[in-house]
């Protein structure tokens, strides 16, 4: 057994058994002992940003860590602004990178970087290997630091001679770092606060929004009357039918001021207080108004959904929640297709328990308007604000959940940085719909360029944001990386396209012309 | 004034005049200097990747940089592989990475990273600026900085309210620091040991492998016998029909020993010790034979190019070069089409001076065997090993030389990592004609695969090198990106399409399923 091998046995005795790859000659031997070991299923990818938004799509959905292999410094800073994102969203990722053997180092041979120096603004823990006898127990302990609470992302270097060298033997699953319990006084506290009259939210985040702890949150809103909040870009959300509604933080600075004005009391489970995405001359970064108090019930690395089902009890909160979505399905649209229509028909036809992988941007306002209410499903968005992670994070979730539709709606422009993602769409027959909004623009920008006050912008400035000359075909784009594609003009061509897709498995790809 | 208008100000008192953008919010008061600042070419990127890499191409042809403008940590992070590449290229790039105001830092929103720490690895100049006021001086420090011998990236972060704040004025261009002297006492000694009657070789490289100082490096050899060798990767060469010949160093570890096994004495000039790209298992890392003295004329950041014209004169060498490189052109190919193929077709139809942007990989072999001896051209290969460079690459060389054609010759694995690049060859109509060598695999990976003695591989591992399932189609890819492109299945129809886009002007794609 050679250290690669011991590696990958160890993964599997970890629990981890996807590897997301694009490797390189030092990671050869990591790849021949995927055959060697069995339980590990690899899915090449033909860039790495697309290699680390999957495993953050995976890790969202299975809450277990899959396994990046990366070619060196270049291979991982591909990947890095992906893993930033997965960072803001709190996922467990196993990340691995190949290096030179360590005795070619000292040449500053050209593939030659500072991986430690790349990886650490994005890891939560790091470790370079020093040998093919301890790289096993290095693997298991990089499972370890990647599921301890809330998530996080460990980088294991690997040189290439550890990974060829003879390895004793793999190494067991270690123990969980489970997340900290919150100490009976502080749920007792909050409950009090939560009694005393004044307004309050709780602004929830992390595994306090899945499941029971959503539930018991509602339950905590119909005893107590605290608005239920989720952050703008909260990692994953359970929403739709059936559900706890909630209400999502929005965007801008003034609309978080507006939002969050009668709010005297915030109390944070795994989140953090509300801020601003962007900082604007003259609008304030913070969002709570001047006075509010702010609390934590729960931080991000402790266990939040318990907390919120210990303030249940804490309050005698009866069994039922406040209030549960009532289904409002929108008519199909009709006529001219615009990001409205869009949002009708996804509403209208996408099939129960969906994952929508959505960086839709400003398209998606209406889509986030009447998702909520429409049939129950997972949402996914950009957590990171690094465009590009849409396409790769629904390669994850549909690998994670393979009897489970994935939609990605998704912005033109975002979906250009990481297009090569569609063809480990079609190389793994993944099911997912991919509905891009074809504005020919960064249209976000015309929007910023605005708020910031930038004064003076002419042809020189418009053309930066302006994705007209030449128009990109998706439909083309999508069939050249072996996806089957359509394109839409009318609302009544996008329902029937987005209809076919849904009664279909299997990637497809449809352009709405808006 | 505002900051930003005194950092495009300054940068253009400072003779940079071309800026590669994918900006974003934090960059609207840059892209707005844009238009009330006159003297600046703006070209949009899709991609962070193809800014990086079309600004190491400006910077090899131009011999001085363009700067790049980059949103955030992410922005950057997605641009660092081609940084990588252009850090080994020795090319000077002035990189300018926007940040969220200063007092918003505090509040960790989700696009906030550790910048200066992405940066780190391939800067060799980083700056956080902190007023509005002394951006404009910052900006020609790095400006500066960049162009220090033998050329660098400088990065310079500059918040958002730096660039929306008050500036007094904009700076003037600051002095050049030029490449240090070599030492006559240098020059005397190197020249005394190339009389000494041994087997020696020039490994030259950057300034001292271009024009006058190529010229008197064969004036040298024929005086003295010395080999002139290019490192395989050599940032810029100069080669075909009228030029001093050049040897190039060969890949692979045992091929390099082979090539230098009977050179007693190594000069650099500009270069390091020629080593093996990757470890192999029982290979030498190291190029030079044993006992092989190793000496400097010049370090990468002195004048190679004088040093070289300087040893000339000390050894008293003839007016005319040793050799001069003979036209040979082969003949058109026929039949099935392959590399060789390709090669012979390229190396036919290629009018003079053209600039290769190249990254053929192991299709380019032949390449590479016949393009020094057709027609006189410049040669720009992948520097740093991070695959990808090679569209970016021709998009920066055509700006710095429109009048020259550009041709891009590229492995289809490679070329998928930054295919966006097509886009800005469509919207610039950059004289460029991209030709993908379509084997549709790592072909370089099943080589290495063997070289490393990684046994055991199976159906997985096969399939990490293998791009067949599914096939791209490089013609729907180029025309969704807007190029206009065609497919060649025979070398007749390869050498016709070829001819076709070297009568015309403006951006081309030739798929050659080989």
């Amino acid at each position: 057994m050679n250290g690669a091998q011991s590696v990958v046995r160890t993964l599997v005795n970890s629990g981890v058994e996807v590897c997301f790859a694009n490797p390189g000659t030092s990671e050869m031997h990591f790849v021949a002992a995927l055959d060697s070991v069995s339980g590990m299923r690899p899915v090449l990818c033909l860039f790495e940003g697309v290699v680390t938004g999957a495993a953050d799509g995976y890790g969202r959905i299975a809450a277990k860590p899959a396994v990046n292999l990366l070619h060196l410094g270049p291979g991982l800073a591909n990947g890095l602004a992906n893993l930033h994102n997965a960072r803001r969203a709190g996922t467990p990722i196993v990340n691995i990178v190949g290096d030179h053997a360590a005795y070619h180092l000292q040449y500053d041979a050209p593939l030659t970087s500072d991986i430690a120096g790349f990886a650490r603004p994005v890891s939560s823990w790091i470790h370079e290997s020093k040998s093919a006898g301890a790289v096993a127990s290095d693997t298991a302990r990089a499972v370890q630091a990647a599921c301890a609470a809330p998530g996080g992302i460990a980088t294991l270097i690997m040189p290439a001679d550890v990974a060829w060298n003879q390895a004793a033997r793999a190494a067991h699953k270690l123990p969980e770092i489970g997340p900290a319990q919150v100490a009976a006084e502080t749920v007792e506290a909050i409950a009090k606060r939560l009694s005393n009259g004044k307004k309050s939210a709780l602004l929830l985040r992390g595994q306090a929004l899945l499941g029971d702890a959503l539930e018991a949150a509602g339950r905590v809103a119909a005893k107590t009357g605290v608005r239920l909040l989720c952050d703008t870009f909260a990692p994953q959300t359970e929403l739709g039918a059936g559900r706890v509604p909630l209400e999502r933080i929005p965007y801008f600075s003034e609309q978080i001021t507006a939002f969050l004005k009668d709010v005297e009391q915030l109390i944070l489970v795994g989140s953090k207080p509300p801020v601003s995405f962007f900082a604007y001359p003259g609008k304030p970064s913070w969002g709570a108004p001047e006075g509010c108090l702010i609390e934590y019930l729960a931080q991000p690395h402790e266990n939040g959904a318990q907390a919120v089902k210990d303030l249940a009890a804490a309050v005698d909160a009866p069994a039922e929640p406040a209030a549960r979505t009532q289904l409002v399905l929108p008519e199909l649209p009709k006529g001219k297709l615009n990001s409205l229509g869009v949002a009708q028909a996804i509403a209208h036809l996408t099939p129960d328990h969906a994952i929508y992988a959505e960086e839709a941007n400003t398209s998606g306002l209406p889509f986030q308007m009447m998702l909520p209410k429409a049939r129950p499903h997972t949402h996914l968005p950009l957590t990171g604000g690094s465009i590009g992670q849409g396409l790769p994070l629904a390669i994850g979730a549909a690998i994670a959940a393979p009897d489970r539709k994935v939609v990605c709606p998704h912005g033109d422009g975002g979906a250009a940085y990481t297009m090569q993602a569609l063809w480990t769409m079609a190389r793994e027959k993944l099911d997912v719909t991919v509905v891009i909004y074809a504005n020919r623009s960064y249209a976000i920008l015309n929007i910023e360029l605005q708020r910031v006050g930038a004064s003076g912008a002419g042809a020189n400035a418009l053309s930066m944001l302006d994705l007209h000359n030449p128009e990109m075909n998706w439909m083309k784009i999508a069939e050249g990386l072996g996806v089957e594609a359509s394109r839409a003009t009318t609302a009544e061509e996008f329902s029937a396209q987005y209809a076919s897709a849904m009664s279909q498995r299997g990637p497809r790809l449809i352009e709405a012309l808006i």
